[in-house]
């Protein structure tokens, strides 16, 4: 049962909506069909105003034992934000105010629900830079602390882990607390951020973050390797990073979907030769350091059987190429019943690229790849036509035991939300299980927030 | 009741020790004397040789409900190793080879008895670099990873949390579990490594890490910069970081500090004018950039009031300036009763520091600081004179409250350990407080790991 009644007394009339034609946006986030969780019949969305309404909302749930699934910018592959039970869908969305650039300390001060496009324009005023990049900027600051975004850009400063300073934070029992702030070293006490980072909304709902900043680079250029396969384009990674030249992001793609992707947005992709490629963004204090490493960078490519460099340096050219980069997911989407995102050892991309063509081979359809050669993460997207032959699940149960075979995990920034349960076991012992478990009983006795999620 | 014969069936005679007058350095840590914890009167030392060994006498422990005290390299500053009930002190000396420098991946694996100086030996045999320096050699990984240890060298890539990639851990229960991998993106299930880095030893005892190295830098510099004054010293630190120059390390320090550091290891302090100094380390890919950087770094020094700048390009003039800055700690020790390890947002350390300095004249005692200017993280040295005064504790208490009103914390690095735990409660709210005493409960149910140290 919902307390329709009650929920309006907390955040007013006006930010309870209850009727099933004006939520269908918030029954479903961007998870691909083939694995979309079906949403609850009875579901209310709440739209509180600050954290003390949270608070409200959450202290009437845990009374009356109702699910309640926090929501950001909906833009999780995981179907974490969708409401599997009759429950409350609880939108940060109101959430909306940076609060503050702090340039001296080079930190952001931002509400929960302002979009990654908002917090990066605000900072961009600033002249400074927040490195990560994970993809769709409607994505939100809540939501990407809470789920620990990647993306592309980790390779120099690393995920969203890396930045979160801070955090305001509205517990399942209702207690608003300040977790750290603007500081770079803290060593008081248990380290309740880092839990709360990536726990995909099951022990708190984030209201605020702390986050650090970087100065802007001087100086950016974004370069399309190519290469004629995979494997030489991915042995090339660890020779980059080995002579100490450390990019912003080192991606790994394929011609003939970035060819697809540019048709797909009335562009063209600029890279015309071999068949697997590396885009590599580089970022430096000013120009004469940038062309020397560009220019070391070209040599070692070279050197290993790169087939044409292209380097784009005007902000326009390069926005063009990561524009396109961006939007390979979407382009795809509809011929994708699902895309994976396991992650190995940097060194053993080349192997899980084998493996998964071994997988291909074996079912007789192709799989396309892109992702983040650089983290050692890859997305392989798995075409409609393996749910039609019925082989969709076994197939990519061979791609996650062959990536775990090779020491890596099946999640590395996308996370586990509830299309990836099923797997659960198959990544932790029963103590390590007992133990997320038992943090979750901890924090939330009542299991009110984010059921079937994340871990249980 | 400690069972020393049981201890001996499960790690040899050999390996279990009784006698006081064999087990004193396994009494006490580098704690400073004025705060150090007086350690229990009936202690065994039991050196295991692994996992397995570990694992059956924390399962001895619970059933003989027994205190366990994991024992590092023993340079911890807070009291966390010192044995203060009557029980076991675990020593990780015996798990002392680093497993493997893997090149490719570019990370190492260590058991958690191997010292930082043997490490960063293997580390530079691979050509390879682990950034963070925490000060003491003596230091073992697994203490670094459970204390989270800093130090110099944070500023470009962090303390060493931001390392640490995988772990195996026996658990205070006695499993032995394996957490992550030679991952650089890893988003499955909530994050338990990321929990027991910095849980000071009361969550489960480290075996073995996986650490994340860096290629080796291509040409580094040390400068010390001079300055009339704390205030033209420390406000020159955001200058640099905001013009797109990151250090890998900017220290702050004394002039008299160092010379008087410098006599004690029969050195010369070679900085000879003004007062309050900044230690500046680059690392760069090459020559040229690290010139064209450094110079750009001079001018900014120079804009910012700096009275002298010196700049040491050779291994050994380096070598000279980070030996006398980390002795500072040893040569100052006799003089002092305690040192602190408060932590601000960068741009509020002068503010604090002029704190400091009001804190110093009230008692007319002069408060000696050295710290991590890049982190915000400082650490005033409390001469003696304050414990004998009989105002140490309301001194401290002074500066830990200036820190908080700033919006920092009582530890940025070392920890809360024993010596800090009477602070516990003006660090964090009641629920706070009980979130991290339920994990504790949860992971060692018979509190036998580490009691009245960190929380609790």
């Amino acid at each position: 049962m919902i307390n329709v009644e009650a929920l309006k007394r907390i955040v007013g009339d006006d930010w309870v909506v209850t009727k099933r034609d004006q939520i269908t946006g918030y029954l479903a986030d961007e998870t691909y069909l083939g694995v979309l969780p079906k949403p609850a019949e009875n579901v209310v969305v709440v739209k509180p105003a600050n954290p003390e309404e949270i608070s409200a909302i959450l202290k009437l749930a845990n009374e009356e034992k109702t699910p309640v699934y926090p929501r950001g910018g909906g833009t999780g592959l995981v179907g974490a934000a969708v409401p599997t039970r009759d429950g409350i869908v609880l939108s940060l969305e109101r959430l909306d105010k940076v609060i503050e650039v702090d340039k001296d300390n080079m930190m952001i001060v931002s509400e929960a629900g302002v979009t990654l496009e908002h917090m990066l324009k605000e900072v961009e005023n600033a002249d400074l830079l927040f490195p990560p990049h994970p993809g769709d900027e409607g994505a939100q600051v809540g939501g990407m602390v809470a789920c620990n975004a990647g993306g592309t850009r980790a390779v120099k400063y690393g995920v969203v882990r890396s930045y979160v300073k801070g955090l305001e934070v509205v517990l399942p029992t209702g207690e608003i607390v300040q977790m750290g702030g603007k500081l770079l070293k803290n060593n008081t006490g248990l380290d309740l951020i880092h839990l709360l980072i990536d726990s995909e909304g099951i022990l708190g709902v984030i209201t605020k973050a702390t986050l650090k900043l970087y100065p802007k680079f001087g100086a950016t250029a974004t370069l399309v390797v190519s290469f004629e396969d995979r494997r030489a384009a991915i042995a090339t990674v660890p020779k980059i990073l080995q002579a100490g030249i450390i990019p912003m992001a080192i991606e790994y793609t394929e011609k003939s979907l970035m060819e697809e992707t540019a048709v797909h947005v009335n562009m063209t992709w600029p890279a015309k030769q071999g068949k697997a490629q590396l885009i590599i963004i580089m970022a430096e204090t000013n120009e004469d350091q940038l062309y020397g490493l560009c220019e070391q960078l070209s040599e070692i490519c070279e050197k290993n059987s790169a087939v044409d460099i292209l380097m784009a340096e005007t902000t326009s050219e390069q926005a063009e190429i990561l524009k396109i980069r961006s939007e390979v997911g979407n382009a795809l989407k509809p011929k994708i019943a699902d895309a994976l995102d396991v992650t190995v050892p940097p060194a053993a991309i080349a192997t899980i690229l084998d493996e998964i063509d071994k997988v291909s081979q074996k079912y007789g359809i192709f799989i396309p790849v892109v992702g983040h050669a650089g983290d050692g993460n890859l997305h392989p997207n798995m075409y409609w036509e393996f749910e039609k032959k019925g082989v969709l699940k076994q197939a990519k149960q061979e791609i996650y035991e062959a990536a775990i075979q090779l020491g890596g995990v099946i999640s590395g920034e996308h996370g586990i939300g509830k299309t990836r349960l099923p797997q659960f076991e198959m990544c932790f012992d029963p103590k390590q299980r007992e133990l997320m478990l038992g943090v979750k009983k901890l924090f939330d006795p009542n299991n009110i927030l984010s059921p079937d999620s994340a871990i249980c």
